[in-house]
């Protein structure tokens, strides 16, 4: 079971290399922050906030690729959380089927935002994080 | 024509956004400097470095989704420069043929870097930068 997320919130902090962002749940309130990279969560910023670049961006990169190798990015699941570490896949549909691609969730985070694709995380990754409802 | 080009030196300041990259000619003296951004130029670094990061980088991050969908990374080629801005383009082995796709130089080097493949830039491209041989 996977749940879907939205983006509610991005902390940029100047001080620190460590930003924060905030994951809803779509259908309920179960929240939860992740900590990333002061790349991604600009890359992530620039988009919510339509700022247009001239030229594709590394997270845009992503998706041209896909597109261009005859895929379709269907969504971004993050599917496990290990010692305090979270992980993530890119889901592709590829010939009929789903290819997944391992991948920080950050950046999974990142191509979703960027290519406008749902943000899924897996049911016992809500629940070991937020605790049963 | 395009003309097989090695990374010959990275300048990091810190004091400004942009860094410089040279590329050098792998079978001639022909260089010429990149401004890049600070994100990529430290994603180069790192790698020239070896230093090893626990989980696959944005850069590593487009190289194994191509190679999930079923491509190789060929080579990347700088194949245009406009109004002082250059061009590139990742090359992909699929299915027989090459695809194409358009990117930054900068990323298209970060991802040649992580993946070891080489880097091409366009004849008219060097002669336009470094002036006839």
């Amino acid at each position: 079971m996977a749940v879907q997320m939205q983006l509610r919130r991005i902390i940029i902090s100047e001080i620190q290399d460590e930003q924060v962002i905030m994951l809803k749940e779509v259908e309920g309130d179960r929240t939860f922050p992740m900590m990333i990279g002061i790349f991604e969560a600009s890359s992530i910023d620039r988009r919510v906030k339509r700022m247009v670049s001239p030229r594709p961006l590394t997270h845009d990169l992503i998706n041209n690729t896909i597109e261009k190798m005859g895929g379709e990015l269907r969504d971004i699941l993050i599917n496990e959380i290990r010692e305090q570490t979270y992980y993530a896949v890119l889901r592709i549909m590829l010939d009929g089927e789903i290819v997944e691609v391992d991948c920080r969730p950050s950046d999974a985070i990142a191509v979703a935002v960027a290519s406008g694709v749902p943000i899924y995380v897996a049911e016992d990754v809500l629940e070991e994080v937020c605790g049963g409802e």
